[in-house]
């Protein structure tokens, strides 16, 4: 294999991977520099951009620490998380939509009692959040878990204050035998993604804002079903059709409903539906 | 915007460049989405997978450092530089091929006289170069700057030793008023490309090796020619149809002739085209 020109070197590439012994790795890859070789030749890319292609990706893996995961950011601003998110959940009529994860996710979040305070006294709207879980049946779901996590009232989470602090804002609840939960909070606030690095950079040069409508973060998972990864947004917040990351669906867009009089604040009642678990045939 | 799914969220994210400024940053990012997300579809990537491509593309930024350009050694095997190359390099009738610069490339090498023994009394098979320079309409040129490195007997730049040692197997010479230039040196040997890295298991996970057929660097600039980037190949050297880069060209395998009796070695006799500037219309 020699004499490659601009045509002919993408299958000398392709070519290049007949020794491969993992057969989706060689789907996967084929595919990969098909893509990647149409893009080059559609933009008749230059020298330079290649250079700063490779400068880009560069400073993005340097970015990268045990707190801060630049190549998701990248990969949610470019609409692919929410890509993946689609592809992998077709979800059955009854079942609540997904969304991204994020990069706040912290897995050893406390157990807490139902209607536990998980604002542990931070400022805010006071908020009572409660809800149900079934299946997407409509059959209720006891002993799911719950995991909740948002952002305070000026836009950040715990695990972004300067001070390391675990378990502001965040918590693991079960459901009760009628698949219900409660928890009182804050209302949380719109922000930006963390946006001083090259994704920073990119939305910039792109003349992108890098802010997120206001949500909280549900993950539930009960035996049987799949897991199911979602935020709730404030049906009132700003940026909910411009969301830099793409994750908006009007089904997880609800009303946080003001109630005055004694304990004003805000409800958010919402129903999540469960997908169950598809079985292999025996 | 929202509720995007797995069909019309890639008109939403190119939707989101509207505002951006510039044209053809605007035109690469637009083709770039595309294609992107083209390809997530086409493979249906699951989530595992997409774990897995941020992971590597994490660690291959990681491994990037003053004396290592990972993304570069990915771009190299997947056929994206020599494909840049080609695009970049349309040449004319008489203009000697191109090839990619590769990571060894130092701009400070010594000017030598002609005639200069590069080799500094490494051990290896002895080698003579030498060649012309003319424009690709056969004119000489004289005072072309010729930058010329290589590996040694056993396959390893001067950069990868222990023990940094600057300008073994480099120099920078200029031709006479025929356009004539030569050195003295060894001969190179094939070699891997470093892959103690993401891009080393990449290559062995598709079965590939990381081979590059042996060669010798050449870059050569003269006022009012494109400057050449190019190898010139030891016609009988392993791996000329297997480079890991896809970096041989026909026109730059070339006989490194033995030659017996008094002082006996191999002769490389090369002559080299370069193409004319292009001038933009006053």
């Amino acid at each position: 294999m020699r004499d490659f020109d601009e045509h002919n070197i993408t299958d000398a590439v392709v070519a290049s991977l007949g020794e491969a012994k993992d057969a989706r790795l060689k789907t996967v890859m084929t595919s990969l520099i098909r893509h990647l070789h149409d893009f080059v030749r559609d933009v008749d890319l230059s020298f330079d951009e290649w250079n700063s292609a490779i400068d880009f990706l560069t400073r993005t893996g340097q970015m990268c620490s045990d707190k801060r995961q630049e190549f998701i950011l990248l990969s949610d601003t470019l609409g692919v998380s929410m890509l993946v998110d689609a592809i992998n959940h077709r979800m059955p009529k009854g079942a609540t939509e997904t969304t991204v994860l994020g990069p706040f996710y912290v897995a050893s979040a406390p157990d807490e009692p139902p209607g536990a305070d998980i604002s542990r006294g931070l400022k805010g709207e006071p908020l009572l959040v409660q809800g149900t879980v079934s299946s997407s049946d409509g059959t209720p779901l006891a002993g799911a878990t719950i995991d909740v996590w948002q952002a305070d009232a000026d836009g950040y989470y715990d695990v972004q204050r300067p001070e390391p602090q675990s378990s502001l804002l965040r918590a693991r609840f079960r459901t009760d035998a009628g698949g219900r939960f409660s928890f009182k909070s804050i209302m949380p606030a719109f922000y930006p993604i963390p946006d001083d690095g090259p994704v920073g950079e990119m939305l910039g040069a792109l003349g992108r804002h890098p802010n997120r409508p206001a949500h909280i973060h549900f993950m539930i998972a009960a035996d049987g079903y799949e897991t199911l990864i979602t935020h709730i947004f404030n049906a009132e917040s700003p940026y909910l059709d411009s969301d830099a990351v793409f994750g908006v669906k009007s089904s997880l867009a609800a009303t946080f409903v003001e109630v005055t009089g004694h304990g004003s604040g805000r409800l958010l009642n919402h129903h999540f539906g469960l997908k169950p678990l598809s079985r292999t045939a025996l």
